[in-house]
């Protein structure tokens, strides 16, 4: 089978690399970014192109939301499988004559950052039959957790990412603010993530929840509230009237 | 040096089983929940009373933050150090004429969850240096992270660690009662949450961020926005908000 990866950003290298280091050729690597494509080229050993995508049985289009649609009708070829990476668009967004799927990596990607990629749970999309077979296939190739799902579900593990991923790292930012403006080393902070973290693992997380809010310490609250100002003030009060709610304190 | 730990709470629990796997000993364990006491009591092997503390060189206050003063007044003894382990409370909250201290170990702590405690961050502050280096001693052999920190320094900590401790989990929470509605498994989620962590060990969250909201994907962020609601509309909206704000996001 003949795999194109179009784009050059972090989902673009790490499927790129997931499949080069599990031995499954990949044709090319096709993008705009000739500066990002050349590195991921030289490093993953694929041929790349900024001017036209190589002809194949398999498209994976590795570009922000956004741009899904436009990318899509670069592909002219009509007896092909093309599947976009996005966790929020239904496969339906392409446009193009082709067979159309999605394939979901579940999974934060840094370039900088290597990753174990046989733990990525993959969620796919296709047609028909055959086609995920096709794709299962490919996937279980990197992963051992692969599924099947629907836009309906795919929206929802996106969304509920977002929480468990892009708002719990927003939040480290904004931590990591505070305890900078103190000189305090947020190394300090990591055993602690790592125990919040790892708690979970074991614990369900309403049941884990420590701290000020949950206690219902108006004293701590307020206190807290007098160190803080603009965006990390609002996400205190949201954050602490969100968990008043869900264990119902006075 | 004869050794009481007051409380029997989370902390209490953890510090008195940290002293005893440290060979460290513990003269009694005092509270009022004779149910947790006889708990922590027989597993740890330290006596316990629900009446009276015992004479000791040291004690460690291992109560809720709006108790610490009422239990403090309980020790009538005056030659001894007192420490209460709160991250938010002076060590002048305390009423007695003994020696003030304060021992806050850094961790998140539930009694049904083990701790390495070696990697706990240890911070104190006492009244001279004979009983910093008291508590630092005996810190130290619990845990290789032992610093001295005033109480302002240690409100900042706290607070820091509301934003990267209990905040994130109770996004945790958030996160599971979005996938829990859809009969997602939150497992799913467990090794992007792990990634999520592991990333900021090596890279500035600063620089980590990735989501909808930091690419300014408006499409994405309406489209999440409908099929939220009530806290966790508040939170989504909060924190896209602070995301805008911290990368100057149009």
């Amino acid at each position: 089978m003949q795999i194109v990866i179009i784009g050059s950003g972090n989902v673009a290298y790490h499927l790129a690399k997931a499949f080069v280091l599990n031995k499954i050729p990949v044709a090319q690597i096709f993008g705009r970014n000739e500066t990002e494509l050349q590195k991921i080229s030289s490093e993953l050993n694929i041929p790349f192109s900024n001017e036209k995508p190589e002809d194949a049985d398999l498209y994976l289009i590795c570009v922000s939301d956004s741009s899904v649609e436009n990318v899509s009708e670069l592909i002219t070829k009509t007896d092909c499988l093309v599947a976009h990476t996005s966790g929020s668009l239904p496969k339906e967004i392409m446009v193009g004559a082709y067979r159309k799927s999605s394939f979901y990596p579940l999974q934060t990607f840094s370039k900088s950052k290597d990753l174990e990629y046989s733990k990525i749970p993959f969620f796919i999309e296709t047609e028909n039959e055959e086609d995920q077979k096709t794709l299962t296939e490919l996937a279980l190739k990197i992963s051992e957790n692969v599924m099947e799902s629907t836009y309906e579900k795919r929206k929802y593990i996106h969304l509920t990412a977002v929480f468990a991923c892009n708002f719990v790292n927003h939040l480290f930012s904004r931590a990591k603010e505070i305890s900078d403006a103190q000189e305090i080393p947020f190394d300090y902070f990591l055993p602690l993530i790592d125990e919040t973290v790892q708690k979970i693992h074991e614990i369900d997380p309403k049941s884990a929840q420590t701290g000020p809010a949950v206690r219902n310490d108006k004293r701590v609250l307020e206190l807290h509230e007098n160190l803080l100002k603009d965006e990390s003030l609002d996400i205190y009060k949201t954050l602490n009237l969100s968990i008043k709610k869900m264990y119902q304190l006075p």
